[in-house]
């Protein structure tokens, strides 16, 4: 940890700095600048509170020196890992595609998607059975029921079953059902059910927060990881900002970014991430040229009647094309679909 | 809803709107304009899916009639709202300040504290035995051994208990405990939570999401409304922005602004709306005026050492202080402490 | 523009908006639904202030039908537009870079880089001769003699000059040397300096403000176009959001967006929109895939030690490799650079 | 300047970020740690680009050390400053209020609405005669016909006169009419302006951009002040985030952290700074309570039929009652309206 000292700091306010960086088990350097003390305090400061000396007298800024989590770094684990699901898997040279509708609606709706999406190409299907809506009067999902009709399609179309996880103690039936939890984005610090996935044995697609930092992010992937599941992939859904054309705002950056500083898999989900459907098209092609892992796109047999998200849903005819598209552009970044 | 259609769309997607209206239970009634034809579709329209029609063919933009909420609403319920804590009460003309230390660190610490803002006029002692933080590695609160220490600090000052619950199997021991339940920021679109402590007896205290629309804060309280508990105190406790001088950014228009459409009370969290002790005094004063019905302070017998959060927290000297000049200007916003 | 009344409004509150659109000079259409009364207002509502209404006693709320701005709008201009810059030409199959220092700094570091850049396939060269800096204290730009280093080598290269105008006194001096006017961020609503080079005969590369939403964006492309100018490059560098690790947040679906809502050709400046040189190379081929019309890239002959922008500057050989990598994006594309 | 190197740099890595060091004129300080390297820039960092070394191989990240800005700091100039505007000061324990509408539109208008804040309590008129405004279709202001009425305004009431200057052709005739130069947002960055009213005489409102940091606020204020012209106020009026009932967001907070770290007065504009007329007596009541030094409100003899920010102004009632409500507020944190 770095701690400047206001100018004209006085010696006792330096002093008691000091102390503090040696209460908290770290070991002081003290540099006298031209116009500023700095303080620099050696030793493990991952796991200290450098908000606390922000506000002691005589502080102006303080700069922690280790980045807050470990397990997710890259500097721990050099290599990119690869993580499976079902019979495919995403990390590694090959782009693996998730796909199907926002919310499973009834037997027909999604395995009718679900055939569509496996023979455009992809490896996994999506639909969500437990739904967080914004509003308690919107559809909830069909629950176990949905969860039955995954499987079903599994059985049918051999896909993997990616489904969203809400709370600890659907852990349990989704585990049954699923091989992968989804945590959605508004679950992103839902700590108890970080936790509870990160004691499975089945791999994660983390969502990140819609204000969520790329550091809260990789401290969120952590929780999951510091209790034995390190099958974690990340996935960029889009931001809140001032924007008004599109649902969210897509900072394919963090695909590098993420890629710079941690080993995870990252997958981009361009439905969310724009919220139209005459926009997912590009923004798939363009993660796949900024190095996405995987893509997670929202398909509906029928979108104009869809229960949830229609808007940002493909129909089986366009994410055909887009399949496609992201093939070609997969082949000019040295990728495969 | 009212659907703008394109220049230039057709009268067969005109026609194909006006079916999707129908099948949404809504009559639709067209006005063709100089350079557009509107497509206006009269009914109940709380409970439908706008961006549906957002991306049909020839439409141009959609937007609704009705807010989403309704028994979180001014519109249902023309009186504001009281809420009462303890032997308290927060939304009448008295302004209800709650008090006390991020996390319960231990029985001395949580008891100076607490005879410290009850000396000085707090209603309600605050205090997380369950805590969310975004490391896994960082303190994790004491659980049950916290809430005791609490319900012991009831006792011995007569303050009514705040503290945070963060996921449903919390929920009874918090309720043994507590006399209010805070949703915390990173929660406020846990639906299962909401929905769990919806159907409990005591208070609510919803904070808002880092960066939640005032729509879906309401509809948060919505979520605990319909379950059958109406005792909801919103809380700002600051939203994320660009801004790097403050941990988050305080928008107090957001009282004024609430009141206008809803009849709950309104809480401000000075503390996390900027993150710095010394920012505290004048947003407190800041929130009286612009017309809080309460105030939640961090404040730590020693802040130096708190385990979280103790940039932010106030000493009791401070806080007596600031008591001073709250008072003063809720005297002159004709309300009382 | 639809005015949405309140439940509750009153007859005379709704007379009173009806007066309020008349002397608008638009024609009212009232339609009484179940819970609320809506008024059309039919009529060319482009010029029209819908704000002033948006306070009117019993209205909640009003939405315009037409979008502001008119000359920049595919509505009005159906083909994609092609602007020609220097030899070259941005807007059509080919994809037009542009790369260069982020200032000129003196005659060798110029010619070098132009050279570099050239050889790897730019069309036209950027540098700064006037500079907008955050601080009054950093290099200020070599002004004139800025411009005849860029004049020189366009002589030497064949490269068009694409430099920033800051003021309207200097329009005059840049339009003697440079082939392209830009407009930086910050200057985006400096409405003068827009008007001004309305009435310039040579085209405009219009930088998209930090924090401009898309309909300011086109009103800004507006103002020059309203002037004569028809010839304006709209070009996105990235907006200001709570993100930590860049120094702006590129948000590529507006590539699309304006691709759909405007005839302007697009360019994509990646050094701005991350700040990094280590992210420029996948955000470049993210662009071209995104549909992106052309590149702005900052190129220094030795990025650390320049006088401006080093760190999101690309050394020559960096260059050439991002060159290659974009080609073969553009190819899988259907475009070519 | 403080860089931390990357966990594993090599030792030609260190030596060559410092000889970059040393090629700034810096003296290097390397702290081994446990797990980095640390090197410590001693020496005026003030005036160099840190972000240049952020991007060196084996550089994690960069921390400055001094601020960027000095004439507007409060380290070198400890009292804070009182600024006059006519006869009236802005900055001691009185709270001056500038009130009077967006535009100057007529001389009735100016003239009926100038007595009305002056009867009130008003120390200056505002208004806008040239108009930075969105849409190139929009009322661009009457000019210097404008600024004649606002001078008889001033005559007739003895108000002091603030109004906008757009560019630096402008300043002249500004310079003869008006008492205070007003630097709208959009302008924050326009150099060639600020340096241009940092040449005057007479004081400068100098707004904070929609999306400008507190510490490029403070340099626009250093680039007035460098050039001679001390008597700088600064202006909050809102910042753009992802809220929607409001037309910016409003962050009080600044008031108290601008008094902390800066000696110049601070003004808030509660008019833009919400966007809408009923927010605006809560947050002026609000501002003072937080300690700010002024208010400048829109006023309008007829907010209905006002050609420009209708949807923001109070009309001459509405202001009276809110002087009353502030000179309350302005009493219970001991100063005078």
């Amino acid at each position: 940890m770095i701690v400047v000292m206001k100018s004209g700091s006085t010696q006792p306010q330096i002093e008691h700095v000091i102390n503090l960086v040696r209460e908290m088990g770290l070991k002081e350097h003290v540099i006298v600048g031209t116009e500023r003390t700095v303080i620099a305090a050696i030793g493990n400061d991952r796991l200290k509170d450098k908000s606390k000396l922000e506000t002691v007298e005589g502080v102006d800024k303080v700069m922690p020196v280790l980045a807050p989590y470990k397990m997710a770094s890259r500097e721990v684990h050099k290599d990119r890992s690869v993580v499976s699901i079902g019979k495919g898997k995403i990390g590694g040279n090959r782009i693996g595609v998730i796909a199907g509708p926002c919310s499973v609606e009834d037997r027909n709706q999604l395995l009718e998607t679900a055939h569509a999406v496996k023979e455009s190409g992809a490896i996994a299907l999506r639909g969500g059975a437990f739904k967080p809506r914004t509003s308690p009067y919107a559809f909830q999902g069909l629950a176990e029921e949905g969860l039955k009709i995954l499987a079903e399609a599994r059985e049918k179309t051999g896909l993997a079953i990616v489904t969203e996880v809400m709370s600890i103690e659907q852990v349990p039936i989704v585990a049954e059902y699923a091989d992968v939890f989804q945590i959605g984005a508004r679950n992103m610090q839902n700590y108890n059910l970080l936790n509870k996935v990160g004691e499975q044995t089945k791999p994660v697609l983390l969502k990140r927060g819609l204000s969520a930092t790329l550091e809260e992010f990789l401290l969120a992937a952590e929780y999951i990881m510091a209790r034995g599941n390190h099958q974690v992939l990340l996935c960029e859904r889009g931001i809140r900002t001032f924007e008004e054309y599109v649902r969210n705002t897509l900072p394919l950056a963090i695909v590098p970014e993420l890629h710079r500083v941690s080993h995870l898999p990252v997958i981009v989900d361009p439905s969310h991430g724009t919220g139209k459907s005459y926009l997912v098209d590009s923004m798939s092609r363009a993660a796949v040229a900024a190095g996405a892992d995987g893509l997670i796109i929202e398909v509906h047999n029928d979108p104009e009647h869809a229960m949830t998200d229609g808007a940002q849903s493909l129909n089986p005819k366009q994410f055909a094309e887009m399949m496609k598209a992201i093939k070609r552009v997969a082949t000019a970044v040295d990728r495969e679909v």
